[in-house]
């Protein structure tokens, strides 16, 4: 019913996405990866839609990681294959995850304790399929996954690989490079792409040195792959996932500039209160997420073409806006006129949103539906 | 599918309500207002399902307030009536308000200007309907709403209930104690339930002396609402919400017990990192919400049972478990093994979830089904 009308005639408050920004972000890094011959394995989780998974993949719908089973189920359902499940295997979910391995032509799981690979073996597959086992290696990141030096890593790599081959295989090694989030600017982020990719290569190096076979290599975030080392095209994926969207974040760490950013929320101004200097907005947390809660100068987003006014307050319908100094010109702001927030963390906002109005150039010409849940 | 299944075997995470607690709270609120006086119109904003307003409405389906149209639309769908959509009148929802207002019996808006009044009236509605209009007041908290000392204020009441009768008619006079959240304890709370109640009461007087009718005076605010002061019973409703839940929130600012929150998120430990001595749990922001930030000495949330476990990080899928002090006990947190978290806000943590199971002793025995959007 939206397609066709303007941005501006949506009901507020209203994720918007404009679809040019959001192909060329997804072209790029398609053509980044390529000039490295690195493939790109991208992750659904900041959109979680099949039209973005589409824009990610060029079209081949080949290749993605996702970070839930309702992901999962929702792109398999949607035509996609060679689905990486990218999270600590989870035990309660292992009959779903049978289900789409042997339904999907390569449905991954990813495990990086001997527990989980116990779990497997225990739900052996049928027909012949084997469970395709990526191994997580935490390469500095501080969250899941072996650390590419201990000793642990290198058995469980061989156990998944030669314990039961026929029953499971090793498909690659996997880490999550999380930890470019807290850099500020392109050496840092290549400082920590290059301490991953180079842990990365060394425990390939191990593998290959204690006659494990691994054919396969991947690392990520959307920092790093946007600002690529030259080793990382010694890997073979790559697998980021906000860049399709980013956000002020993004701009923060050095990942891209203010103009990739494909994603607003519109709002409207619905108060004027002028004893306090301030304007209420229809956007509160339940439609902007708090993650901008003390990352920007301007408060929880940045109001696009009014980089005066902050977002100081968020409660769960409204949003409290105010100049940055000085009085404000309510004039300038009547009730209803719109606004368009700039969110901080672009996967936390898209969460908030059951539907996300796709423009180009103003006018709507698609709507996507995200799935959400587990 | 879940239903007659025990919680425990719930795909996690999983926002389970505790079918015995949430009745009890929506009954302890009835029987308060009721010995006050005071009719209860609870507010949606909480839960946003159908089953929460049955039993905050004790069965009646009648005298609620949401807070965007999508909830007016959803509980107007599902039987109820004399809705009272609580936001200041946003002008891209005036059809779809006018829609509403034509179908129920008492389908009511809220405005605080002369913009909103001039907007009601420029869409009349028809058949002889009348616009119901409450008129909000700031008495402290300091969002939305006229101050009670503003000249204006009167002038906006007049214009309401004066200007054009046979088109709009003053429903009454509302305010929200959200300061109230900025309280520790009973005497805090009753201070600013007294001011807010004192403030309305004034301006009560001050439209009887102006000769302007008003049939309504409503304050709310579920801390306010939980320690409610003599003078309450004066007006002539009370508008709570998050009780029927509660959350740390509340029993931090004093508003409950810990045994009143009826609401948890159950996750699942996925992970073991004994070199940071830290568990992962399949809970991240995505299914809690980062509400608890800063909050709690146990980091965003508590873990039901484990006052010794804190909460520490979180990112869209995960969370970072470890202990307060001393070194973990892993063998007690077996991989796959349920942990419950007591949520900081249950408001924002039940907006993280595409549905709520509900429990009795641990059995399910219904799913509720929020509503979102706006």
């Amino acid at each position: 019913m939206w397609v066709g009308r303007r941005v501006a005639e949506l009901p507020t408050p209203a994720f918007v996405v404009d679809e040019a920004v959001a192909r060329r972000n997804a072209e790029r890094m398609l053509q980044r990866c390529g000039a490295l011959g690195l493939r790109l394995r991208p992750h659904m989780k900041t959109h979680k839609t099949l039209e973005g998974g589409e824009l990610m993949t060029g079209g081949t719908r080949r290749g993605i990681v996702v970070s839930t089973l309702a992901e999962a189920r929702f792109f398999a359902a949607g035509g996609f294959d060679n689905i990486l499940y990218a999270y600590p295997l989870p035990f309660d979910k292992l009959e779903e995850c049978a289900a789409l391995a042997q339904r999907l032509e390569a449905f991954q799981v990813l495990v990086d304790s001997r527990d989980a690979l116990a779990q497997l073996r225990r739900r052996r597959l049928a027909h012949g399929a084997r469970w395709l086992v990526w191994m997580k290696l935490d390469c500095g990141n501080g969250r899941a996954g072996l650390r590419h030096t201990d000793p642990s890593a290198l058995e469980l790599a061989r156990a998944i690989a030669q314990e039961a081959p026929e029953e499971v295989a090793l498909a690659g090694i996997y880490a999550h490079c999380g930890n470019t989030y807290g850099c500020s600017g392109v050496p840092e982020i290549q400082a920590v792409a290059q301490a991953t990719t180079t842990a990365m290569l060394e425990f390939m190096g191990t593998l290959r040195a204690a006659g494990v076979a691994c054919p396969a290599s991947s690392v990520g975030s959307t920092p790093s792959c946007s600002h690529p080392v030259a080793d990382m095209g010694r890997l073979t994926e790559v697998h980021p996932g906000n860049y399709i969207f980013c956000d002020l974040q993004q701009v923060t760490v050095g990942s891209c500039q203010l103009g990739d950013v494909a994603v607003r929320v519109l709002t409207r101004v619905v108060g004027h209160y002028p004893q306090r200097n301030q304007l209420l907005v229809d956007c509160g947390w339940a439609g902007l997420s708090l993650h901008g809660l003390g990352q920007l100068p301007t408060g929880y987003a940045l109001v696009e073409g009014h980089p005066d006014l902050k977002l100081v307050a968020l409660t769960q319908e409204h949003g409290h806006v105010e100049p940055a100094a000085g009085v404000l010109d309510f004039g300038k702001f009547p009730l209803g006129s719109l606004l368009a927030l700039i969110p901080y963390h672009a996967c936390a906002t898209a969460a908030m949103h059951p539907v996300y109005y796709v423009h180009a150039e103003g006018t709507v010409v698609a709507t996507w539906q995200p799935v959400r849940g587990w």
